[in-house]
């Protein structure tokens, strides 16, 4: 547990969302929208569409109230946080999860093998459904919100967290399904985490919830992405805001490059492995010589244009609808689709060489090493 | 746990081997040969060769003592058994077994875990390799080895063990691999803890080791078929006493039908599904009209002869070399071999309604119920 992360938090949104100044700030269901659309920018095209997550966490806050969102330097040192979410294929996780039961089961499961209390659930990814469901279960818990998650967007696989980047075990790892089964895994590594982990959830039949790289509040202090709830609220409210242009609104906030504006002349998608892979070529609506290419693993990995790459892992690219700026998940990419492609820099810790080589273009099996995205004149940005 | 199980134990082997009257046995190296090839014997072909179990038993008996073998009754009623043994594919398990110390990391977490003390280690299959590997264990952690096992042969999944019937919990599930990865699985059901202790085996790379049913002595002693280990000892002492006639001694130990004496014209196997499956066709060595057809699936589950069922699950049909005596497991069955088939009841409690819905023909996929074994005159035996 050696290395520092740096804080990559944008700066608190709004009244209720300053940080760590003591004013308290909650989750209601007013901020939902807000709050989906920020995670599915942040989810780089993966992680699932927030949607569903929405109409849980509303159903879940309605019944048990607001759930306070707090930084961890509100927290207690010495308290353990949950980082958790779903695991497996989203749109399965989504259907099979029938009352939001599991994550009360991990906690359950968590406070039994560690004689410790859980004082606050914190999503391990922000990206996508995940930035939406761990809510859920914190309302259902009566716990606090930990404003930061371990990715600072979505990433496919276990090892991919800022908590492994830190030291931070992996072990015990738990999962749970809809029927209530449960595992505890004690791992010899990361890596084999994840290898029982995707073993057991296709087992499950799919999609699972999961806890791991269970730490206490000091350790999460620098083992994680700080400020990521706190930023998809941000990026949310600008697309809700902008209405006369939110997508200027958000690559305003955001300080992204727009890569192109035009329309979808290409899909290519298939199921792997338990992933999606594919790609997707948007044509330039001014001139249509610009062809702008997607690879895709879930999440948007890369953009080329020319044979030259203008955007990839660990930045974060993300394709916007064009009328209305709302952001696109990989498997509803379709031919025809007005979209605008925006490229941001992903959290400074995974520009690192250890987070590259966790989730640079090599750990994706791409052959050429990171380059910073580049504008529409395709200099470096 | 209604329902109480018949004893199904043969009376104890030689001086050392009487139950529950308060007199000391123990297992030493010297009982091994005998040992071994009693657990073949009820293994009915299945539950791996038993000869790199008593290489590694003989090791951990020669480092760490002679390991007492007690009955049920000689242990205190509220201490806890530990039923384990090895599941997988077992020549993988024995390839990647390098020192045994799974068994101990089993313990350790099954104590970790319930807070309680393991008073003794009990084989949950006495046939094949798993009547011998748990006694490794024992040696390692200085525990006495329970006369007693979950089958009374050998059976491919988990469901199948006699601690189901009795409605004791396949919960906590415990695995562990050679490189001390450890799970722990809480199933919805049995059929739940089946299936993602199969998925985790496969994961581990096709073996691993596993405790579970964990269960209080006073339960143990109706949920189990006791005298396992005993019955295994003097069934291996027929065949190595029998000098003369080694089949004959054990047919008569046992109470065996001989189904047939000649020559294996004929095998076809396959592995699917991490079983063994196939058949094996025996001529007779005097009326070459006469055939036998084994059917398999790890165990030898039925035999045919013009048609007609001579023996089936749960009834345990045991292939031994005609010169020797020396059972010979599924895997190893070649073409030429002069070899005896054998069949003679399976415990009890397999023989009731709940317990053939379990292991009988149909359990396995046959149209037949089950039906007892004939002699070669088409006698019921």
């Amino acid at each position: 547990m050696g290395k520092s992360i740096t804080r990559d938090a944008a700066p608190a949104t709004g009244e209720r969302a300053s940080r760590g100044n003591g004013r308290k700030r909650v989750i209601d269901v007013d901020h939902l929208p807000v709050l989906a659309r920020g995670c599915a920018v942040l989810g780089a095209g993966g992680g699932g569409d927030p949607l569903i997550g929405v109409l849980m966490a509303r159903e879940a806050i309605l019944r048990h109230g607001p759930v306070p969102l707090l930084d961890l330097d509100d927290l207690p040192a010495d308290g353990l946080v949950l980082p958790c979410g779903l695991v497996g294929a989203p749109t399965v996780a989504i259907e099979k999860l029938e009352n939001g039961g599991e994550g009360v089961r991990l906690v359950e499961e968590v406070e039994a093998l560690t004689g410790r209390t859980v004082v606050a659930v914190m999503p391990f990814e922000i990206g996508g459904s995940n930035g939406l469901i761990p809510l859920t279960w914190a309302a259902r818990l009566g716990l606090p919100y930990v404003d930061a998650d371990g990715m600072g967007r979505a990433f496919p696989t276990m090892p991919q967290m800022t908590m492994n980047l830190a030291g931070v075990s992996s072990s015990p790892c738990l999962l749970a399904d809809e029927r209530m089964n449960t595992l505890v895994i004690r791992a010899d590594s990361v890596s084999w985490t994840e290898r029982l982990l995707r073993a057991t959830v296709d087992a499950f039949g799919g999609a699972g919830v999961a806890a791991l790289y269970l730490m206490d509040v000091e350790t999460a202090r620098r083992a994680t992405v700080r400020g990521s709830v706190s930023r998809a609220m941000k990026l949310g409210a600008a697309i809700m805001s902008g209405e006369e242009n939110p997508i200027d609104a958000l690559v305003g906030e955001v300080g992204a490059v727009e890569l192109i504006r035009g329309k979808i002349v290409d899909v290519e998608r298939q199921v792997t492995g338990g992933f999606v892979r594919g790609s997707a070529i948007v044509e330039d609506a001014v001139d249509p010589s610009r062809l702008l290419r997607l690879e895709i693993q879930n999440e948007n990995l890369a953009a080329f244009e020319d044979g030259e790459v203008r955007a990839c892992v660990p930045d974060i690219i993300t394709v916007l609808d064009a009328h209305n700026g709302e952001p696109i998940v990989t498997e509803r990419l379709r031919y025809g689709q007005r979209v605008s492609v925006i490229a941001f820099p992903g959290p400074d810790i995974w520009h690192t060489p250890e987070g590259l080589a966790l989730v640079g273009p090599q750990a994706f099996g791409f052959r050429f090493s990171y380059v910073p995205m580049k504008d529409g004149d395709g200099r470096a940005s």
